[in-house]
């Protein structure tokens, strides 16, 4: 589900033609499962037309999930990235914070690691990334469930 | 105490009154010790008006202290935290840059793992986080001090 | 090389004389040894004529490096820094993912525990780093080779 929030869109002198303007939106991502997860198709489905020089921004409202980039080709990445992500912050550690089980404290102390938004420069309409470089949605909760994620598109 | 560097509004064409702007300011947040503190309430008393739709960057002018989001509720979380970040940076190792003291290269590389910004979309005039996140200054040195941080709001 | 990407300046009336724009260009790093170096200078060598008041987006595109700031002073900070981030994710440990040899997988977590990109404020014309603050290449890779960074520059 798609919630448009706000649509700003202004055409300056005709002679030039130039577009200032500012979109957002939230959306829910799917439920996935614990780990990391190449979620570039998912955004660039929700996107608006991108303009010729701007930037989007991602950003997770949650504190136990992240957003990262890495590699978008071998799915081994994702698999160590999730192995090694626990071996820095054990679960087998005695925590304050355990009422909601023992993956709930790592998950938040990873999602400050990981971070929970990212800033990607567009260009010539498109999201100016590295051929490798795809979105990882990080899953660090068991059952984290549906996300929400507020996309911002900007040029100016 | 509050700088007000800038502020640039403009307001086009009277029959759509779209505004334009960009406000920054810097700002001193108090002395806090070794920890992780929750400062939402100082950020939100600092803001200027808030936007429909845009965007709060927050820039953290230090290198052994952070910016992250996390859990606003409980504050074991916090505390956790802290022992988490001592965990993955340990002081009892041998570093190089030692002269301020056994908590200064950790405190560094911890401002490197949380990052020293972050950026927060606003929609209809209030921070759009999600109803668990809160802002935190993550404080690494034992005396940190007060910390200067600039904000900066835009709207296109 | 520089590649000048767009270049959108508009001048509104002339009787207040502001100017919206954005600006962003792709820009290659030289090669770096594996570890952490200070790319303050290349970066401004690299910057138009900056706004009195915007931000500063810099964007690597891989992901076995990465961007970050950090103390702009003492050598041995970089050199702590690496042997840390060694710890932190060690290359003697089995992984999925070990064509390119025992260096790529560690590089590939610590660009997500680093981040790949860095938002600074504008002011008055000049980057509004803190004094202690200067801009790091963290080359993960043993040999990285050149890097591609996309900067963008705005004002509202």
């Amino acid at each position: 589900m798609v919630i448009r929030l706000f649509w700003i869109f202004v055409q300056k002198r005709k002679f030039e033609t130039i577009h200032y303007m500012m979109y957002q939106s939230e959306i829910s991502l799917p439920a996935f499962p614990r780990g990391f997860h190449l979620i570039t198709n998912i955004i660039e489905k929700h996107l608006p037309a991108l303009p010729q020089c701007g930037m989007l921004h991602l950003f997770l409202k949650h504190t136990s999930a992240g957003l990262t980039l890495n590699e978008n080709a071998d799915p081994t990445v994702r698999y160590d990235l999730e192995s090694i992500m626990n071996r820095i912050v054990p679960e087998k550690q005695q925590y304050e914070h355990d009422d909601e089980g023992s993956d709930d404290m790592p998950a938040h102390a990873k999602s400050t690691l990981a971070g929970a938004s990212l800033l990607i420069p567009v260009s010539s309409g498109k999201l100016n990334m590295g051929t490798w470089q795809g979105i990882y949605l990080c899953e660090f909760r068991n059952r984290g469930g549906s996300r929400k994620l507020v996309m911002t598109v900007w040029s100016a």
